[in-house]
């Protein structure tokens, strides 16, 4: 970390910065050049507050040369980290070099549709199910999921078909129900719920922890940090859309986040194009582009709803459809991956 | 609710629809045009999924003609809110022409500094203390609050100083230890943390509700529904900054909403001009700004140093910064609401 | 289009606008409701000012149901627009299921430079040469290009290769100097620049529209309406990257556009992926990810400058790397067009 | 400027580094550290490509210590910028402790509008006439203005009244037509539009500089700085919204760029509170809180169409409204200079 302090500083004023950074634990490498003082801080900065350090008066601008980020960054830990879920045949890797695809209802309905579903997708060639049981929606007059029942419908389904299970929690005080979950979903809104992140790092399930509408990369990873910190290393990250000015897609997909997070980050980096976009359309070309782009998941929304047509056209496939994206985005990690 | 069905949708189709739409308890009005036809639905829409409708594959486009919140919306409730807390000679009011000031420092460190500051803030003409005991921080390594023990703190501050206090909640398992905090503060990140808001919402207490980084002031006033919903009136909205593509400042103050959420809903509407811009030079006039806008209350960093030198010039004003800001702002309300 | 008015709007109110939308020579369809009545607007809406209608007090809200972009649209132009350039063995053809890919330097620098590159890039198989003579700078005191001498570079260039040229035009009155340029680039920050758009559609040279920064798809495809409008059918859109909060790219690459483009507008979409992250390691994911997301061209910057060192790492690739590119993006149009 | 190399730059790539810069006529400063090696860049750098020298393989971060923008830094330039324009008594003076008050109508659209409003604006208190006769419109069939003869209506209600005129221009080839205009507007798409921006330098008007919807502050001074360095001081400029997510208003007022601006630059700031809203209920609070936040100037919209009723509502105020706004911002101003 470097701070550069304002020209007319004294070297009473510089000493006691100095002192005061000392007793952090960290070492001070004064450079006095002819128009300003550079201070170069050594050794464990993560700790430093660089807020305030950057809000003193005698200031004019810090800057990390490190990032704050540790047990996700990929400088102290080069190996890809892999996460594993599910037995036998039904064993499912993701990140290095491992790729699969989630499928499954944006919300368990029913023991018949979140069964015909599962099946469905597993025939397709997704290799876990995702479904949700806890729904955080906008308004409190919104569907809000069958919470516990639904948990209970995913096992039957996981049972019936072997797929390993994604479901969002949404409360700590949720975690004993979850504890047979295979992984565990943070949703976007949640992302700097750190009070969650904190039990869940207590916690040793796999966690896929979703981007925040607004996260920065750096707070996005900061917030896999506060999981990985409390001793779980087993974190994926998920790009599923940031908000910008345009309404024409629900979120912009920030594709180029996947290889950029790879260069930051040894941890698996999973694409959701269904919510990215809020269009089922643009699914298929989303799924091709993160996949080219080099993401180790996809999570995508399928629904069958055979007796309500209605549900046609939204953010979901029909098995039919994710079928079609399944073969060509099996076809294009074919051809990067040779 | 309007929604408009595209070109070509046979009569089957659109009867399938208004079939269901009328399940959901709405009425519907079909008006068929030379080119398309429109839909509207009559009744509580608050309930229909919007997202969901839109989606459909013979809908073209739907629109609210009325806002999905209903208990915050100032079309059934055009009197103002007004929010009471402490006794006495302490007894403070927000909203419906009460106005009033609110300081203290970031985080409560000591028992000292707590009420110093809280008597320096109370001498300057605030009416209510604030200050962190539970700290979210982007990282996992920065100084999370004295927790439980500051809010030991803050109660012995308001003992000193008869002032109410504000102070942030991140937990909803925490509700028991804040069962004598005079107001809840939710913080930007958690705005959309909707199980903590729940649990809000059945207490009784008054709750600051902070705007979400990202959030529209639909999905603003869209959270504080969820704490309306579960029977708890007494919510104050709180502008905090939004995120923008600059970096002078950290965030954007959103003096606009001020007026807007007054016309828009019933609840008072707090303006934060310490954390909307990070920088303590811009909080006297961000401060007089927000008054002259309309805001009900002021939420100011004030701390409370002289031993730490140091802090000079963080996003917190010093007491007499403070007291100077106060004046002003006293000023101006007299000019404005004379 | 279709307004919703307030209620209590008179029925006086009521006629006066509807007289008013009929003097625009646009019939009007009113629809009483309960509680609202709603007015669609039937005929050629694209020329009615939707603020102005919307900023009317009795009009509580007002949509689109077509869109106002006429000549852009493939509602009304089915097939794909192809644009034509160059000669015999070296015709180019962009859009309508022919793809391209356009390499070249940020800024023509010299003779040697131009023409080294050119020969490097069509090698590599590219099909066209981009260079920037003049160069829009955030700085006055950047480089501002070699201007018109630039332009005599190009044509060299071309001349030596036979790869028709892409480059920038800053001014309309520089259009003769442009004559001979095969493709005209209007750059992001000239998106708007409506004078300028004007000409160029006078003209009937072959136009590269780059998005705006922070320009929506329908300010986006409404400023390709500015030339069309004008006479000049040989429009592309070329997305670039938007502007967001985040820091680690310089541009957030929206690739959701790409398909979105192609459903609401006949014209190729072009993708930069050079410019839409700022960094060459992200170049080729991303050059990746535009092929499979339906992209007609790609437009890459290509360096070649070994007595300069200092230039490794820019956002551009050498040739080397470009030729590595083009052999990916070559076998995914193959897979994805079999 | 401050560099910081990569760990693992071997001694002949820095100097390879330090020659370039040193080519550059900048001193260099090697400060080689434990971990890390520091560049400091002394000297004129406003003309060192921080883009270039950030992108280099060997170099981690740039940052700069000193801002690009020389001659509208107030670093070097410490007295308030004043504008000044009109004769005798309608001499006006914005910037260093003057303000004032520009109103008029979005179009210049008949001699009677022009001159009416002009004559109304006048008695309550504006000191300045708006109007576009040049209108940048969205859509390209949208009223485009009265242009030439919208301009020489100015002059005539300039005649009547005694105002200086406030108007934009779109086009450097039209600059003969502003000869005898007081102030020339560049809107917020042209911000950038660097040709037109280097014409104006060339003249000596005074120019209205509105912030492009998605530009930095200091993107903005930078395009400020193509007119001073070009030899024109009288710029002005205006802050008139940003762009966001949210949709309840047009634009996001960010009003602490006011005192921002001021403490960066000695230019004058103007606030639009009309388009940065969009809506004219906003415009009191706006214009109010813009006042309070320190702005030299407001430019507000009124319109005077009594024969016309549906243009109410509109962003624009009557002059009624309009004389109600100047009556508060007047005893605003007269509070906070005192």
């Amino acid at each position: 970390m470097i701070a550069v302090l304002k020209s007319g500083v004294t070297k009473a004023q510089r000493e006691k910065l100095t002192q005061w950074i000392e007793s952090q634990n960290v070492r001070v490498h004064v450079s006095e050049g002819e128009f300003q003082t550079i201070i170069g801080l050594i050794g464990d900065t993560s700790r430093i507050d660089m807020d305030l350090l950057s809000s003193l008066e005698i200031v004019e601008k810090v800057s990390r040369v490190s990032e704050p980020f540790k047990s996700a960054s990929r400088r102290f830990h080069p190996d890809d980290t892999v996460v594993e879920v599910g037995e036998g045949e039904n064993k499912v890797k993701i990140g290095g070099g491992n790729f699969c695809m989630i499928a499954g209802p944006c919300s368990v309905e029913s023991e018949e549709q979140i069964i015909t579903v599962a099946k469905a997708v597993k025939a397709a060639g997704a290799r876990m199910l995702r479904g949700g049981a806890f729904k955080p929606r906008t308004s409190p007059y919104d569907f809000q999921g069958l919470r516990g029942e639904g948990l209970e419908l995913l096992f039957k389904a996981r049972k019936a078909t072997g797929l390993p299970i994604v479901t969002e929690i949404m409360n700590a005080a949720h975690l004993d129900m979850f504890a047979d979950v295979d992984i565990i979903q943070v949703g976007a809104r949640n992302m700097q719920n750190f009070e969650l992140l904190k039990e869940l790092g207590r916690s040793k399930k796999p966690i896929l922890l979703k981007r925040g509408l607004a996260a920065t990369l750096k707070e996005f990873l900061m917030s896999a940090e506060y999981i990985l910190a409390e001793g779980n290393p087993n974190v994926m990250l998920c790009e599923r859309g940031i908000r910008s000015f345009d309404t024409y897609t629900r979120n912009v997909l920030d594709l180029a986040s996947v290889p950029m997070l790879h260069e930051l980050s040894h941890l698996p980096v999973v694409v959701d194009p269904s919510h990215a976009t809020g269009v089922a359309r643009l699914v298929k070309p989303m799924a091709c582009a993160a996949t080219v782009s080099g993401a180790d998941a996809l999570i995508i929304e399928v629904h069958n709803n055979p007796t309500c047509a209605l549900c046609d056209g939204a953010q979901s496939l029909t098995p039919e459809q994710f079928a079609e994206v399944a073969e060509r985005v099996n076809e294009l990690r074919t051809l990067i991956t040779r």
